[in-house]
């Protein structure tokens, strides 16, 4: 790994390489500026719940699919910073629309292979300890666009890669529920189902949920959105999110997995083998760059090159950039703390006047594992296999500062 | 400090104690529910930027204040779990109402004692290096019921102590931007104005300014609401509400404060003898109790009691819970991480079963600085003073499990 700052002036050392003395800003004479209209008038009043402001109204979702109950909403990660995502615009998938469900009426079950089947309401629920953690989801057909579409060069990364997002999840450990049931040691299996008219269902491994799993009840603080599973979904940190079932009406302790129509189908990965992988919940290790990014234009001189990393297997050790298409490699700067299975925003200085350049992101985790290029990816997976896409990604700058989505 | 889990079921040992075995929940012989109404069509679809569902309509704030262009909006404490607040429930005092500023037309202009007085503008602040920190922001007059208006018994945790909230703050070190301007080594005040109506204004000690300030730009990882500073504040972690200038149009540096109108007055502390402490910013060690709280009904069997701790000066060291009026107390459990200058969670389980309690918990920060009883805290304030209130704040229960604002 070769810095190569004096070239393409690429710099971890100071903060501030190239800023420091660039004409950014213009010398004024003036105290303050003018008197602005908004100084002159009484302003507006807010709302009972708060909303975003009219200033600010491209920052929006996008629907990337409209049939009736199956839609698909992309966080526009190109306009965030930081490393949560407000409710409002954490991304979402749901095959037969949002259900509206009476709290006072919906039931939590756990039965199957325990000593006492039990049923929750949310009366019941609101008397066990709560606990709160930082997580992200993000859907196992996330950046499906760059493992089948070499053709969509023109996306922001919202449209290639929004299905990410993290919140601050509050609710309660799964184990302490499964301990007032009473598991039978001989199940290992969880089979966890919505209720939502489709009734999504996934088989799921015991153990990591017992350790890890939570019924999540709170994001960001206020009641789970409806969107977001309410009244009640599982948190799995780190599994695609297929697996943190929404609408979480059903827990059944079984002895193997109920092996449903998508688990051998949609979720399941093809190799280039010709097997099939299957449960593969875990999220690997992956990065994007925020800015710049798809459909920008950037201006000359210097800025910061920033994006997001994260890993379904614990925290980031590091992320390396390249401004000339994978030749050389930097490390950029990490901002603490630094979570596991949470998101973990990184940035770097660049000086950029005019020259064309290829920009990638390539991060590893505390385990080791490192993001593949496309090309070894593709060598893994089938043709047409989407899930699970976590190959370095790149963009294209032009020398009029155009930003384009580019195949490594 | 004696626990007394024996007497009266407070209990720090086991997270479930007293829930073990207790029948939170109705056994069931049915392996699932029914098949609900919402499971039996095709739910709604979502919205760009999603809002909280109809089932949860009660979650929003109350303007404490409707005078045109004055309004405080707290948040509802009670209905929140987690450490952060949800930008639509973040409190909101505004004296002028909220600007509407054209973000093209904003500038900021830093002036007074430095090398290159600067102007600038959205485009050109989007070059500097970006920091991110959860902190939380309380008004100086938060809990001011509880200071003045002893015959308050009837209130929500929200309306008496609702002007407290947290946030994931994104932004430009000030220390930066300084730096680009060349402080004068004798400038020892900041100087700093909004672009409201009435062009708030606070001097700021310079030195923290430059340790921990930010230019904020980013809330909860979205641009910053309007009723947050839309397009920029000032984020000072630690220090009173009033101090954290929003819509920020204006640094001036300089080697002495501005003595404006409310910095002699509003935000001057009147003392028991007579004196007048003035420029006090940082806001004191203080916790609230969030479950059970004012105007609730609990239940009798085993339950969590759960609030809220923060210190302006660090992080929270520890929270000792009483229900016995301040007689014996026990230290909670704290959620980690407990971040400084954040919202730190604390619980600690209860059982209750009909007896009369008197619930209190009692902060300590990393300086050790605890919170004072009311009594105390009278001891050193003038009679009319509101401003700073940190002292205990009791909830009494009565044996029908009515739960009300108790003056200890």
């Amino acid at each position: 790994m070769r810095p190569y700052a004096n070239k393409l002036r690429l710099n971890r050392r100071s903060l501030l390489a190239g800023l420091t003395g660039a004409a950014v800003t213009a010398q004024t004479s003036a105290a303050q500026d003018g008197l602005m209209p908004w100084m002159q008038t009484l302003g507006d009043g807010d709302l009972p719940y708060g909303l975003p402001g009219p200033r600010v109204a491209n920052v929006v979702r996008r629907p990337a699919a409209d049939s009736p109950g199956f839609e698909i909403w992309h966080t526009p990660l190109e306009h965030l910073r930081g490393t949560i995502t407000p409710n409002g615009l954490h991304f979402a998938v749901h095959h037969n629309g949002i259900p509206d469900i009476d709290p006072a009426a919906h039931r939590l079950v756990i039965h199957g292979m325990v000593a006492r089947p039990l049923s929750f309401d949310l009366n019941s629920l609101a008397r066990y300890p709560l606990v709160t953690r930082t997580a992200f989801i993000e859907c196992a057909g996330n950046s499906a666009t760059n493992a089948v579409s070499p053709w969509a060069r023109d996306m922001t990364l919202g449209d290639v890669s929004g299905q990410i997002s993290a919140a601050e999840w509050t609710g309660i450990p799964l184990r302490i529920l499964f301990d007032e049931a009473g598991i039978d040691p001989a199940a290992t299996w969880v089979i966890a189902e919505g209720a939502d008219g489709g009734r999504h269902m996934r088989s799921l491994p015991l153990r990591p949920l017992v350790a890890e799993g939570m019924l999540a009840l709170y994001q960001n603080g206020e009641p789970l959105r409806p969107s977001q599973g309410y009244p009640m979904r599982i948190l799995m940190p780190g599994w695609e999110g297929n697996a943190q079932i929404k609408w979480l009406h059903r827990l059944e302790l079984a002895d193997r997995p109920a092996w449903s129509k998508d688990e051998s189908g949609l979720y399941a990965d093809p190799l280039a083998n010709g097997k099939l992988r299957m449960m593969s919940l875990a999220m690997s290790v992956k990065s994007v760059i925020t800015a710049p990014s798809g459909q920008q234009v950037i201006a000359p001189g210097p800025r910061q090159i920033e994006g997001l990393a994260w890993s379904g297997r614990g925290r980031i050790a590091r992320v390396e950039l390249s401004i000339d298409d994978g030749r050389t490699w930097t490390e950029a700067r990490l901002q603490a703390p630094v979570q596991p299975k949470a998101l973990t925003r990184f940035s770097l200085p660049w000086d950029w006047h005019n020259e064309r350049a290829i920009l990638m992101s390539r991060a590893t985790d505390e385990t080791g594992d490192m993001q593949p290029t496309r090309d070894i990816w593709h060598d893994t997976f089938a043709g047409h296999s989407f899930n699970h896409f976590n190959a370095i990604q790149a963009w294209s700058i032009n020398r009029s500062g155009e930003v384009k989505n580019h195949y490594a």
